[in-house]
């Protein structure tokens, strides 16, 4: 049978190790033996939707079609906000209606199918207020997991929350963005696409990162002397400023927000 | 067989991604390479017993029956303390005589089979001193992964040690306990029973915590503004104190043992 | 099949819970799905070689024949360093040749057979810059779960980067050495056997740490009270000094390279 061996993926902001998540991990084993749970992360930011916006996207297109992505960052959980079932391309989230699953399943599709999570009797027999993710999130899982059909879950919606994410201005002389990402070696990844970051580099456009000049665009982080700040194009495709065997974020006191700049060489007096 | 596919949990006080965890891992899956390793937690805060105590109790009873649940966390390894197999309700536990693991069984039953592990031939070949999540308890789990009877592990005891835990006192005007569990967002979870808490505020009654009288009783956090000091029904049953949006345990100063309690409105003059 | 339900596992510096982690779990599972994925370690310290070479030595051992280990410490990514396919007693490793893996692989033989990856046709089919751990690591083990011969990866190779190691000086009257590695409770484990340090305690020798004399020589932390420095045989064989029930490195202010020492008792005066 198909739903032998279910992929469910965990992604929250419970915390390693805590109990939420071993409580949550019951319920699935619990309702589907066989289902097999890989842990993403569970160390988001407490409730910071534009982190997971941006964790999924990166991680989830490489995930085979089928599996069920379980993402439980929601500061809105018992209020009348809604719980979504995402279909794309054969993948399945289950997300809250926040905008925080938006920016991966675009990048599969611009038409998801949306349904609302309404169909209760799908759920724990008693649903705390405070803790959807083992009540409502986990036993909709486990269904799937068992290859229930979507259909039943609630209606399909058309309309839901989006993000508002920073966008990046791109002149023909000058890139605007800002840091849109710290990963955990402090490396600073932007919302500037790369091919438009080299495509200025290679006439002499220069990288500013608050306000100091990145000394030097490389291909990867060893191509630099130990601690050197470095701009390059991400394992992501975007503008990411680096230092070499070290960590940018503390050197260049940055962080989310940053502003970054790619302008024209300046003119030499 | 139905040993195929046996559900084993781990939880421990190693630290995440530790190699003590790493290694019962590989002594887990040499002996019983079909069995399913389920992390619970590695971030038990060291020798921790109450923590342990209320985080198995909080996720345990949610796993199925059959599962396989190794706890090592140990201050006394080594020492004359007793290694137990606990079976309650068709699970089973490998915890040492610490006492950590009686408030998830009393949620199955009064009267669990315990037994003493002394049957050393089941244990690696060599026993270190100091680390027997590795030496005893993975090998004993491997044993019972593969369809082993409990009845060779040692004879049954019929004493064990028991934590001392806080108990609240619920007086007809007056509730008085502690703050006994800090979760990852800073939730201040209380042994006060959330029944007991809601009668009385229905009736007028105040939360206070430390000095702080808490503004509001609300059934899930998003029903307060952001930074409210709020009072409710945690999703595992007592009265939880929290910041909507923020971290209650930082913002109150409170953590484990700080006192809490529920009393009448204050005549007014 | 063999290849069915391969045990994989991942070795990493990226953080725990970070995309880059969840990213290479997609390529392995969506090429090998019915592999088995255990996390070892995401935390090791960023791009530290010789934690790394504690960390495996002290856990591979106990994986079974067949284990494929996929270790990403890789602070020369990108550059024409090479990643190595490492086979020692039926054990599969995938590492950077960084010299990360030797000390694991003595501990089964002299003389693994070691290839330098460079069918690219096994990997993505773009490579990124920086991010060898998903588009080359994770293929090439999704290769081997799969059953793939080890040949087809690339050329034999006999010479690879060892890292230089701390020695220890066995004397017949002072054994001297340093800290090694430093656990997650705070033990301190040095490079000095445990049984010549047995040796020489037996004979009234002193165990010395930076400046302070250890107290007292136990089997186990338990044996000394509460707050004591204790000198041990680690449950890996090595000198260990712990503060029974707290935190030697921080007690004694001791770190990886701090000086240790098992010296005769002075003459008395």
């Amino acid at each position: 049978v198909s739903h032998v061996q279910s992929l469910v993926t965990l992604t929250t902001d419970f915390g390693a190790g805590s109990f939420y998540v071993a409580a949550m991990k019951g319920v699935l084993l619990s309702g589907a033996p066989e289902a097999r749970l890989i842990d993403l992360s569970h160390t988001i930011p407490p409730q910071d939707l534009r982190f997971t916006a941006f964790f999924l996207a990166r991680c989830l297109p490489y995930f085979p079609t089928g599996s069920i992505h379980v993402v439980v960052v929601d500061p809105g959980v018992g209020t009348d906000r809604s719980i979504l079932h995402i279909e794309a391309e054969g993948r399945h989230l289950i997300a809250p209606d926040n905008g925080c699953w938006c920016l991966a399943v675009e990048q599969w599709t611009d038409r998801p199918q949306v349904r609302r999570l309404t169909e209760s009797t799908l759920w724990q027999p008693t649903v705390s207020a405070t803790f959807h993710g083992r009540d409502i999130f986990a036993p909709v899982a486990v269904y799937l997991a068992r290859g229930g059909a979507p259909e039943a879950l609630g209606s399909p919606v058309t309309g839901w929350i989006r993000l508002a994410l920073p966008a990046p201005t791109l002149g023909p002389d000058r890139l605007t963005g800002e840091v849109v990402f710290v990963d955990p070696f402090g490396n600073l990844l932007t919302n500037i696409p790369g091919e438009a970051f080299l495509a200025m580099t290679a006439r002499d456009g220069r990288v500013r990162i608050g306000g100091t000049e990145v000394a030097r665009v490389v291909r990867t982080y060893g191509e630099a002397e130990p601690g050197a700040v470095v701009a390059l194009v991400s394992s992501s495709g975007c503008l990411e400023v680096a230092v070499t065997q070290g960590n940018a974020a503390r050197t260049l006191a940055a962080g989310i927000g940053t502003a970054v700049e790619v302008v024209p060489l300046p003119a030499r007096p």
